[in-house]
């Protein structure tokens, strides 16, 4: 069996985390100068490990191996959330890279094609998934050209910038592949919670946002009744309090539902506002959950609108998620290599963060494997692993991933 | 009685409006550029009417005259909101530069000592009413120090950015003046509903301000389960829509509230946010109200801390403004110069807006007189008032200051 190298494996990570750092964290969303750095760094990386490397048209970053027989793709995405953890995407990444390596290492598997790739945009710059979504032909011109970041940047001029226009776009071939398998950190605390290592990804919640808009009447907050004033962010309170309040009649066990973001205008203490946007999103591994939450809003945002007053728009984020089932014969192989490496210290679990390994399974059988994220802390600078998880992550990719090859080879 | 120039005063009150304009609206926030470019223009105006003219050490353009006796002080304020409206204070600024004019125009009035001002940062982009606060020895160093911009700007910094760093600063000598008269766009529906053409106001509201803080723990909108958020965003939308329903059962006739500008940290849609931020300010004209407005949030705010989960901190403003009376001799001869020009056509009223007449009138007798707004719309660009309004209030003021100065030099 193949054997990682943990000091190149951690090493490599460590000089990612380099590109984009700032104190513990790392800020490198997608486009950025420090994503474009650290998507070059990978490219030659790849080369260093004898992989056909290319940045395609939307940013991928894919290292296709020279030799011949049906292939596994492994890998995840290097952007960061504006303020991101170091692991995040890039500790997948990085064992793409380590798991080639470690295979051309060993006799016994230096001939099983093994292909490696840096998705862009997994963390919602612009297209949530942006990268796997090319990669798959599911990214419409639609989605496309309505793609705009929160300062109000395109996509189009974000891919001009970072010298993308024009690029050519590559996609996967079903033919080529025996499947696609993502490691990442679970970015929950049930792993550590259950004192398990290793987590074997049975599917993935899906994801459906809804964009709120309310406009009102902008006035002076000293002259204006309250009788007569069509004050957005009163709307936008409302709501989502209601939201709140209705959401967990209808939730399933493992439902969740956020309203991270919200915008007012002017956001003056004394100007009364006329326009806010409120962002909502909800996940679950069912689609019956996620239907009874949209049902909701609709039904709130009608209640309100009949009242006159503040008019409430409901628009649907443009790339709902459905839930999806990760393959059961590549789990089955991550689960020996777990059992073999961590045994008795592994379990299976689903997803409750959305990965790019959701959109590849349209196209190709895959699945995920995840090890412990320290106090189930993500999406922020104090995200953390603990180093021997780690390395024992990576461990169990390659064997699965020799074993998922050799099978598919035989 | 002066005659006041139509012409000449709509002139000077368009050539204001140019300095900042976007589109029909002005963008003119204390300290901008744009901002010293009016106020550098004003004082060349205040020069040419024979006034001895001076920007003070925090912004104030102040024009003296050389007549002797008991003076009048006349003024408004020439910075705007962050998108303001045209006439908003240029209004009593651009009136108290004609009504210098007129009076000296006219051999039974030219003797009168009429000073003329423009106080810097009505609006609050550092503290509310900054340069009458400072004329009449109100602002401390308390208040100074703290003050910060929405941008993290200090004051110390945009002094020093304007020049004005180390500047002396004026007082008003109480000896000197008869009072304070400050005209102003009504900036509310009132006087267009009533079909008035002038208001005679007889007090101002008092204004309280608290920010109120929210500290949870960021997380991964997806694996974060709904039992163990800690969502600064949710108690924030809870405790705003809680203030809108208990507010109306303490609330006097004329009670306003707002809370116009929310701040939550990252912003970001697929992050559970960690902290945030929400103003509440709180208006009527009497101290009652107020008081229990401020008992309600505090039981609000212990109810949700008692629970746990998001810490809650209510911050009160810098800088509350008492609720304050017009000066009744003052009111009598403006409602006399109303009742010649507009017969049965004024009207007395409250003013729903703080202005800086309510820092003045701790220190000198002070009035103020309004004009309809179209719509009531201010606060914004669409913000507007009819010609022959602007120059009937012109003449109205015009009228009384001759009154009270010679009243006040009998």
């Amino acid at each position: 069996m193949p054997r990682i190298q943990p000091e190149r494996l951690l090493s490599d990570l460590r000089t990612l985390r380099g590109i984009g750092a700032q104190g513990p964290g790392v800020v490198r969303p997608a486009f950025s100068a420090t994503d474009m750095e650290a998507r070059n760094w990978l490219k030659r990386a790849y080369e260093a490990a004898s992989l056909d490397a290319t940045i395609d048209g939307v940013g991928n970053v894919f290292g296709r191996s020279r030799n011949s027989g049906k292939a596994l793709l492994l890998g995840s995405h290097s952007d960061t959330q504006p303020t991101g953890g170091w692991l995040d995407g890039a500790l997948g990444v990085v064992y793409a890279l380590e798991v080639v390596r470690a295979l051309a290492g060993d006799p016994a598997t230096r001939a099983l094609p093994v292909d490696a790739v840096s998705f862009q945009d997994e963390e919602s710059r612009f297209v949530g998934c942006l990268g796997s979504r090319s990669l798959i032909g599911a990214l419409t011109s639609e989605i496309e050209e309505g793609a705009v970041d929160r300062d109000g940047v395109t996509l189009a001029s974000a891919l001009r910038e970072a010298g993308l226009a024009g690029v050519p776009r590559l996609s996967v071939s079903r033919e080529r592949y025996a499947g696609f398998v993502e490691a990442h950190i679970e970015q929950g605390p049930h792993l550590e919670q259950a004192g398990r290592r290793i987590g074997v990804v049975t599917g993935i919640v899906g994801l459906r946002g809804i964009r709120l808009v309310f406009r009102g009447q902008q006035n002076h907050a000293g002259t204006t009744m309250m009788a007569s004033r069509r004050d957005a962010s009163t709307a936008l309170y409302e709501l989502a309090y209601r939201i709140n309040q209705e959401f967990p009649k209808a939730a399933a066990e493992r439902s969740v539902w956020t309203m991270g973001r919200a915008r007012i205008e002017p956001n003056a203490t004394s100007i009364v506002p006329g326009y806010a946007e409120l962002d909502l999103q909800f996940r679950d591994a069912q689609e019956a959950p996620l239907d009874a939450f949209a049902a909701i809003v609709a039904r709130l945002v009608a209640e309100m609108n009949a009242r006159g007053g503040v008019k409430i728009e409901a628009i649907p984020a443009r790339a709902p998620i459905a839930p999806t089932r990760m393959d059961p014969g590549l789990q089955a192989h991550i689960e020996a290599a777990a059992e073999r490496h961590a045994p008795g210290n592994w379990q299976r679990m689903p997803s409750g963060a959305f990965h790019d390994a959701g959109i590849m399974s349209a196209s190709l059988p895959s699945a995920m494997l995840f090890i412990p994220s320290i106090g189930g802390i993500s999406h922020d600078f104090a995200e953390d692993s603990r180093d021997e998880d780690i390395v024992l992550g990576c461990q169990v990719l390659a064997d699965a991933a020799a074993s998922i090859l050799s099978e598919a080879n035989l």
